[in-house]
């Protein structure tokens, strides 16, 4: 099979063809991936910017869509033939480790859960059935921007309604993220980016500012508009700095942030210790606290009823032979999510 | 009167005589001072690290008792020859300016409540009678540090029975609040300090471990003696880095740092953040959330019950015309909490 294979941290990720499926330990399943997504995880894993891989070489990819083709094992929540999504949050089921692929004379290593290959090895605690008539190309985002995203507001927030809200980062964390809150009503719902077609987008679907913080005093804006401060921060950002400006966005006595960004291992960020006095609160997010056998079901429900645009969400498609592209724009910010087709249906 | 003014930040306190009292005004009341505490926050003003003093020359001292020797029009809460605490944290009653005292030429400024003199002027939302019994010196401290070290026990974490807890900085505050997390049952009850004889006392005090900072690496103590950290720290060593050893020491999946030190104006705490995803969490303290009408006749009974042994607190006692000996030992670390005595009782 096809994958795309990180040798170097540093280099782009390299096509081979021909790796060897090794046979499925207990807990493991087969997948064949249909497609894809890509996240500013991998950009982390590809730059080094979460340290050593100390597992190289190593496939990487951990959103998808596919179908099982043999089940190990122990395994009973998928059957062969069953569309599933499979994600890096654990779920229900059995763990096992990633397999270990041969190609030529050497072992390529995965996690339990990667995607950016033709075919795939994983836990059957990182898969759950897509559920009827939901599309497959936003099935993908089902493993990790529509729980983390969704899940932050539905999950996590849980806004009362008639809140300031500020949402940091519009990617396919931040932009879901923005959707959800949209259904609590906010009396001001802030998109804040750097990219002016996201920033629009973000209007299309419901945000009463936009901010682009480029060229912007995006917390002097803030206050302004909301007198004081948002009652809630939302970030998605990817950087430290989009961390800072959304702690320090949010309103004294009692104004909360929840973080998503993952900034690359050993940065930090610096915060203001008298915010916190004056009740400035602060929370990293977990994906979004969801439990994917609970919530998948929940969220394409509100689909179906049409209360999340999620169609919105998918910009860019690939090949997988052009991953490293799909990766720079991802890096440029031009895309809101990507998503690399891996293999034909 | 007497009064220790502040003329310029980064110099010593001027002890004037002389000193003019100005009539009350409404919500106003006139306080004969027998001892006022001294506590970073004056350090912090004295040097210059709140930033620059707009008030100058300026009253400090934010705690004390005193006996009420006139009030304004409207003040109801207090009458003459009560004796009350003088705390910084607002209460019942009503708000008022701090008094404009003249000397010579020039008016000196205040905040609603000053204690650094032999008289004050205070507003009635910062004065609460002292419960009967309760002695004189150790009434000084419920106007800030217990009502801070306490209130951040009692109000804020009231932790479960057999919880690890950490307590960084045997002040006044630190170390009251060591002695409220030892009435819950802690399994775990660790002192963290520079100095080898607050250490000592702590461990008389309940502690079942001691570290210190200066020669031990404190996180990876906490972690190793804990299994993986507290799961609460208390912060009271006044630096951004003793906050930021407290948040470290705190166990993934729900380990809870509440701080109470107040840095100098523009340092910033720098905290990693996957620690946050990991699920470590940080919460800043305003006075231990405490009211001060409603829980200073907690503190004193649970004193009179035995419950709390506050008479350890105060190390030191300097006469007014010592009050800058009694900073500089502030400074070095070596007193929990020194008192003055502004006259004759």
């Amino acid at each position: 099979m096809k994958a795309a294979v990180l040798f170097k941290t540093g280099e782009p990720l390299q096509i081979l063809e021909g790796i060897e499926m090794p046979p499925l330990t207990r807990g493991q399943v087969q997948v064949k991936i249909l497609y894809s997504g890509v996240c500013h995880s991998q950009l982390m894993e590809v730059s080094g910017g979460r340290g050593e891989d100390k597992y190289l070489p190593h496939l990487l990819g951990h959103e998808g869509v596919g179908i099982v083709e043999q089940i190990g094992e122990g395994v009973s929540k998928v059957a062969i033939g069953d569309k599933v999504v499979i994600g890096w949050i654990k779920g229900e089921g059995l763990d096992a480790p990633g397999g270990k692929y041969l190609h030529e004379n050497y072992t390529i290593n995965s996690g339990s859960a990667t995607t950016l290959s033709e075919q795939t090895i994983v836990a059957e605690n990182r898969l759950v059935k897509v559920p009827n008539g939901f599309p497959d190309k936003l099935a993908v985002l089902l493993g990790c921007a529509l729980p983390t995203g969704l899940g932050l507001v539905f999950n996590e927030l849980q806004p009362e309604k008639n809140k300031t809200i500020a949402v940091f980062g519009l990617g396919g964390v931040g932009m879901s993220a923005l959707l959800a809150a949209k259904l609590y009503e906010p009396t001001t719902l802030i998109a804040v980016d750097i990219n002016p077609q996201k920033l629009e987008l973000a209007k299309q679907l419901g945000a009463t500012h936009t901010l682009n913080a480029q060229n912007t005093d995006v917390v002097e804006s803030i206050v302004t508009l909301t007198k004081g401060g948002v009652d809630y921060s939302i970030e998605a950002g990817g950087k430290t700095q989009s961390i800072e400006l959304a702690f320090n966005s949010v309103r004294d006595q009692g104004g909360l942030c929840i973080f998503a960004s993952h900034p690359p291992e050993g940065d930090t960020i610096k915060l203001e210790p008298h915010a916190f006095h004056r009740g400035k609160m602060i929370r990293g997010s977990w994906g979004g606290a969801s439990m994917p056998d609970r919530d998948i079901p929940k969220f394409v429900d509100a689909y179906h009823k049409g209360l999340l645009d999620l169609d919105v969400l998918i910009t860019n498609e690939y090949s997988l032979d052009n991953v490293n592209n799909a990766l720079e724009d991802l890096h440029q910010g031009s895309a809101i999510r990507s998503i690399i087709k891996c293999s034909e249906g």
